[in-house]
């Protein structure tokens, strides 16, 4: 039911669950009526397990019986006749959606039908056993009804919960990239939440609990800025770490799961000083960010980070409504999120709907037991997460967005030219790149860096270059690597072997791609 | 005489300017009475030439007539015999301490000795050449009549300008190091400043030019606060880039040139607020530090830092009188100096006299032609440093103290104790110090971090660490590397090669040593 909730307005909503009660209510009368009880010792718990003395149909046979003369469904492994059942369907016609087919997305949807009785019912029109080869698993199928419309130019890592990437091409076309091609990276449905409706709660713990209540016009009452941020998932370029060493855990991101956005918004920092934060006494203490998405278990996407860190006037951290200028698109937060600039894209939880600053950080599994960091040495078996620094700052990087690995490139005036992209968090503008052509021996710096104004210590937005590397005659292939300097003069580790980890995170090696000559 | 003026107390520095001027005068007109005139066609540009037709003498010759009876010094390559000029000397006795030596460091130390009509003075008394080997340049000695008394426990590097780290056992033996094992880094000889007298000029260039002056006791009416800081040269490390790629220009600083220290002072920029500075209109300004050391040419040691970090109050940047509760010592600024944390020591002027908000950075050459950084192919014919970024925060960077390159060590219970520090610029902090024994195939996590408790972002001590690293029995020697990871998740490169650049300066590749074990 929870679920649910997020796909409808709210009138709909009402309608919607009163008319699920009665129809719950009317089965149950109907139940009693065919005199299927439940007895413990003929418990049918779920329906659908496969019955070895029925005859086996296939979807194509049963998608033959879609109506009311003949109509078939099937839930899991079973196959059903529920012709007669038809006219008393307490949902009425609705049911005539599922002719021929399964009926699991529709119950994943009404999942008042999932109790023992109606599982009881249903089996009670059991005819036959679906073909193995036809049985899907729908069991999430009621989560993702609703997912926005995607660019299909994005490159789908996975598509429940939606991940994707902006291809390389996009990255280096646009400064700000568009907000349709904006990579996407979700850990559950989108929520659908309603900008009038919607409700920021701020809860401060201290040695009394002080909550206040902001609906977005509130926030409006804050000085609003706008703040150039790229936002990167720890995981992006994953991929290289996994090819190149061993096996990580995660999606496998190439260099794509990075993009750049103005975002518009009011600073955390004011909200929580207005909500009774006092600057003078964070040590220690962390906001916790909640999100309207929810797990299958029920629980909403949650993450913290350092009340100092949101509470330090150049961090810039903003609840953002706005990206490049429009209302959030709802695969990034529509109609509230945060942003917290330099930070692994993680702690930017989206559809805000609470902030609790605690002296604890987030309990949540994606706080507790992912985004920290381990040596390579350390195995699922020996990493202490409650011990593992949880990340909230990126390392730099780069990535040569063009030429692609394996293409095959025109040599102009002896040499080639590359393009790319390169950030580091916690600040740092990127000051230089380099790249070469022949395994280190010789570095050649990119004469073009494109990246915002804002000062070292407080840049948060990527830096876009362009180098030309020559190349000699007798060439037929080159290697080329890339790395970058931040302000910081931190570099990117050459290989990936020593930064490896379980979970694939921080993987900023030299990136690195074969391409063939033609002079 | 600028430089005359540091080693004197105040009263005793205005007898002595006057006596200056009367002893010039007296010369002058001394010199005409002799009638030796500046003729532009029998120039004397300087004494001591070496002139082929008169005799050679030794010094051990020349040190033989150092009384009034018989009177000589040399000076260069010329030998004089001055008996007759005794009684005229305008200094009266003092030219007596000169008796059958050079004159050159006393004429260093009173500079109005040098001018033509003194040369032409000097030569009219010439009576032959000293011996070749007997030639000492004296043309720096006056600068540093006057230096500290340095703790013997130093490692000297230069002693004219005195440059010295602390050994490796001393870091790890304090968290906070002792003033006097505090390394040294000095580009000049260590001005003499009266903290009474002392004057900082703070000068605000805007639409109008706004000048402050502040004693000592002035600054103290900021409120007064304290920072750990480890202060860091660029250089530091360096000996180590210079052996494993090759040779590289500076000092040959190898892991002592850090140390760790609590600054007391005041907020630059509360100081900058009093003196006019508007904190909105800071971009693409600066903040130039002059020192009251000056170089052979007269010229004061200068370097600035973006009036953006002066202003960021997370940047902690301290007009510093106190060192570990003390006054500051001369060799650290004494009285006053900034202390820039997590940039490069440079940035930490000593003996800080002026302080200039400007549209410029400052033109000195240690700012302009120094502390900037290059990618490995860059010479000293191609590296263009007015293009390039200077440095202003320090990457992450570790060194082993205990057990030293070479060591033999015992090992206990199957591993290995090393200990050592790690630090990051830019106010990062240290989260994990890995070591491996067997190049990088395992890395043993560092199990103590001593650190200050200050949050990432805004840490700018040193952390000391301790691993215990377990070594095979078979095993009679082994490559110990270590390597830091900071709160934005930057490691160390591998190796050096790909960082080397002409300076040798920020030198952060793993730190390899060798040790023998005894099992």
């Amino acid at each position: 039911m929870r679920v649910k909730v997020f796909y409808l307005e709210p009138k709909e909503r009402f309608l919607q669950q009163l008319s699920s009660v009665l129809c719950l209510l009317e089965l149950l009368l109907m139940i009693k009526d065919k005199n299927v009880k439940s007895q413990s010792n003929d418990v049918v718990i779920e329906a659908g397990e496969k019955l070895p003395d029925l005859p086996t149909y296939t979807a194509e046979e049963v998608s033959k019986h879609g109506d009311k003369n003949s109509f078939w469904v099937t839930y899991k492994h079973g196959v059903y006749d529920v012709t007669k059942f038809l006219p008393s369907h307490p949902g009425g016609e609705q049911i005539m959606n599922a002719g021929g087919l399964s009926i699991e997305p529709f119950w994943n949807v009404y999942g008042m039908h999932k109790t023992p009785e109606i599982y009881k019912l249903l089996e009670s029109y059991r005819i036959g056993n679906l073909h193995d080869d036809d049985v899907i698993d729908h069991s999430d199928d009621e989560l993702w009804v609703k997912e926005p419309v995607r660019d299909n130019r994005l490159i789908v890592k996975t598509a429940k919960p939606f991940n994707a990437e902006i291809p390389a091409k996009y990255q280096i076309e646009f400064f700000d990239t568009p907000n349709e091609l904006f990579y996407v990276r979700q850990h559950m449905p989108v929520p659908e939440l309603d900008a009038d409706d919607h409700r920021l709660k701020v809860t401060v713990k201290g040695s009394k609990i002080r909550t206040e209540e902001f609906s977005l016009r509130d926030l409006d009452k804050f000085r609003r800025v706008t703040t150039r941020a790229a936002l990167m998932c720890a995981g992006n370029r994953r991929s290289e770490m996994n090819e190149q060493v061993k096996p990580v855990k995660g999606i496998g991101w190439m260099g794509g799961a990075i993009s750049n956005a103005v975002w518009g918004g009011v600073y955390l920092r004011d909200v929580l000083l207005y909500s009774g934060v006092d600057p003078e006494d964070t040590k220690g203490k962390h906001v916790i960010f909640t999100g309207a998405d929810i797990d299958a278990t029920g629980v909403n996407f949650s993450t913290s980070i350092p009340l100092d860190m949101a509470m330090n006037p150049s961090s810039g951290i903003l609840l953002a409504t706005t990206m490049n200028g429009h209302p959030l698109p709802p695969d990034h937060g529509r109609p509230l999120r945060a942003v917290v600039p330099g930070a692994p894209a993680v702690r930017s939880v989206k559809w805000l709907q609470s902030i609790t600053v605690s002296e604890d950080e987030s309990p949540s599994h994606w706080h507790q037991k992912d985004y920290r960091a381990f040596n390579p040495s350390k195995t699922w078996e020996t990493a202490d997460f409650a011990t593992a620094p949880p990340v909230y700052s990126l390392p730099v990087t780069s990535a040569i967005c063009d030429p692609a690995d394996g293409d095959v490139v025109s040599v102009k005036n002896g040499a080639v030219q590359v393009r790319g992209y390169a950030y580091s968090g916690g600040g740092a503008k990127i000051v230089r790149v380099d790249v070469s052509a022949d395994g280190g021996r010789s570095w050649w710096e990119a004469r073009e860096l494109q990246a915002d104004a804002a000062p070292p210590q407080q840049h948060y937005g990527w830096t876009l270059w362009t180098a030309s590397v020559p190349v000699a005659t007798q060439q037929k292939e080159v290697e080329l690597w890339a790395k970058a300097t931040d302000s910081n003069f931190n570099t990117q580790p050459e290989r990936f072997n020593d930064i490896w980890n379980i979970r694939g995170i921080l993987s900023n090696a030299y990136h690195r791609i074969k391409i063939k000559l033609v002079h």
